[in-house]
């Protein structure tokens, strides 16, 4: 009933992905969950060391002989000065200060590390014949598509724009995801500044499926039934969702994360540079706050990002919302704490009412 | 095969609402096209004057006796002083140098003037029994809405967040229209900082709908039958359209704004004061960057949509697309050089189309 081109791309049954969210929100029962309910489970690998990958794939294999995926972020060239790192470290104290946090300067990131890292995922995504890998803020090389390609691997795009859309198609990728305003975490720009590619669902997705002839997955701000529906109606070919997964029961977010989600309004998820240096959607917080007040300069990702990782991380062990990064589409009004099934089962249902109430 | 509660409230064929764009783009031709086409056409009588609203509702009853709408803006408080007032204006000096304008300092704003006017255009549409009154930047005081809803008229609020339309319909609005972030144009939000409202619709409207008893509108970035089969699947009884409406033939546009949104891409509609002081969304071009590069101080709406007013004139006389303000919508790309019979009638199709495709 629900099959399409991207049901057979996939090999699933209804196309809807969990989106692929990092930090460690995408467990193996998660992601084995989505994909014995029929749909495509995502492992978010960006911030992952290859043996840690390696062992999630081997898990999810336990629990799960249906498809699934791993997400990868292409790695981006940076160049910070030692003195603004210290810097910007430095601005962080009172943060660390609230929280007893005692840490010494991180060591000097260097761009080569994460590209390293990346080969490395690579390797272990086709050791480990993994069916789907998508990727978020780029295009990989061409050798890279090519040997993706070889190993009969599908491969998904992440874009915030058309033209981003269609250099993914382009780069020979099989679908592309189109992430839209509405969209909670970090935004996939990769072509200009993110905080100028906020363009919404209902306006990016038929623009997109207008230009491209690969199959379109609409992302941002879809909970239920009525926005896969919407999302078909638009002209694409299933959807992508992280909110509604993320207060899932089998997600690996941090309690704290998951209420601040279910108590929040539509007008908290905001956008911020605060936590990583690159834009993202989350609930706004004391850290959100404290970092706009003060007008803190902030480094660009992934610097940021290292340098907020004791904050964060310290944050949820003592279950201190205000300085965790708690990543929220724009729909919190529509997350419910239920498990996977009951969330696939609800959307389906509620898609079949709508499409009989067009009869 | 459309009828649903809109579509009786309204008594229209189908339930679709050429939004009531302000600044003289809504001609009695292009009102009474779409009022015959089955839909319902908007007088935008934001900036008029009563005389001016009386004759435009006189020339509309000559070309149509179906259905139509007015809407006026909320009259705002405001206070400037004078001495900041004159720097306002001066900071626009270099606008008006490379138009050859001589204007001397407008008169001084004052609130009541607008308080006046509005108590003058409300009088004009009961007198006139115009059949529906939309509202937007506010709702009404309780003794004008009941001196409306006496007279027989429809009352349709506008919202950018759930808590507006909550406002709304406790008001005892009949209608809401649900403003996502792709709309063009002012943003309607009266709670809060409109920058902060900028909500996607496919977010916005199923959570208004999944709150709210009165039928919601859905508004942003619809331009074809995928929008509005969307919108129905999100919850919403009817979508608002006003980019769609603006390229028509029929719309009092200037040439140049049409040229400027048919060549566009979804990137191009940005936010921006620079033009009235409240947020709108328009295609970006010299005097938005201007007036960012140069971090100009803008005074609120109205009072900058005042000191703008010669400006925008002159460069519209001179086909200037650079100083004119060039509202539009998120869908650019799907805007076209039609009639409205031609746009009502591709929207219909398209949407049977997309029904069929799910039987």
């Amino acid at each position: 009933m629900w099959n399409n081109r991207v049901t057979e791309i996939l090999s699933i049954d209804y196309p809807i992905i969990q989106a692929p969210m990092a930090g460690g929100l995408t467990t193996p029962v998660l992601v084995a969950s989505v994909s014995n309910a029929g749909c495509l489970g995502m492992i978010g690998a960006g911030y992952l060391e290859p043996g840690q990958l390696r062992s999630l794939i081997k898990e999810i294999r336990e629990l799960t002989d249906r498809p699934f995926g791993v997400n990868l972020f292409i790695p981006e060239d940076f160049n910070i000065a030692k003195p603004e790192f210290d810097l910007a470290f430095k601005r962080l104290q009172p943060f660390r200060d609230e929280l007893n946090i005692i840490e010494e300067v991180p060591s000097h990131p260097k761009p080569e590390d994460d590209q390293i890292r990346f080969a490395l995922l690579l390797d272990v995504i086709i050791e480990e014949k993994v069916p789907v890998c998508s990727f978020t803020f780029g295009i990989p090389s061409a050798p890279i598509i090519s040997r993706l390609k070889s190993a009969g691997i599908i491969l998904v795009g992440t874009a915030t724009s058309v033209n981003e859309a269609v250099m993914n198609e382009n780069a020979c990728m099989d679908i592309v995801v189109g992430q839209g305003s509405e969209a909670g975490g970090h935004r996939g720009t990769f072509m200009g500044n993110a905080g100028n590619h906020l363009v919404g669902s209902l306006s990016l997705i038929p623009q997109m499926t207008h230009t491209l002839s690969i199959p379109v997955i609409a992302a941002g701000g879809i909970m239920d039934g009525k926005g896969f529906m919407a999302s078909l109606c638009l002209g694409a070919k299933g959807v992508q969702m992280g909110t509604a997964f993320l207060t899932c029961k089998e997600s690996g977010a941090h309690n704290v994360h998951k209420e601040a989600i279910l108590q929040a309004t539509e007008l908290d998820a905001v956008m911020t540079r605060a936590f990583s240096g690159k834009w993202a959607r989350g609930i706004k917080n004391q850290f959100i706050k404290e970092m706009e007040a003060g007008q803190i300069t902030v480094p660009d990702y992934p610097v940021q990002n290292k340098l907020t990782g004791k904050i964060r991380k310290v944050a949820a062990l003592k279950n201190d919302s205000r300085y965790m990064s708690l990543w929220s589409g724009q729909s919190p009004r529509l997350a419910k704490d239920q498990t996977v099934i009951e969330l696939i089962g609800n959307i389906v249902l509620e898609a079949e009412k709508i499409r009989a109430s067009f009869k």
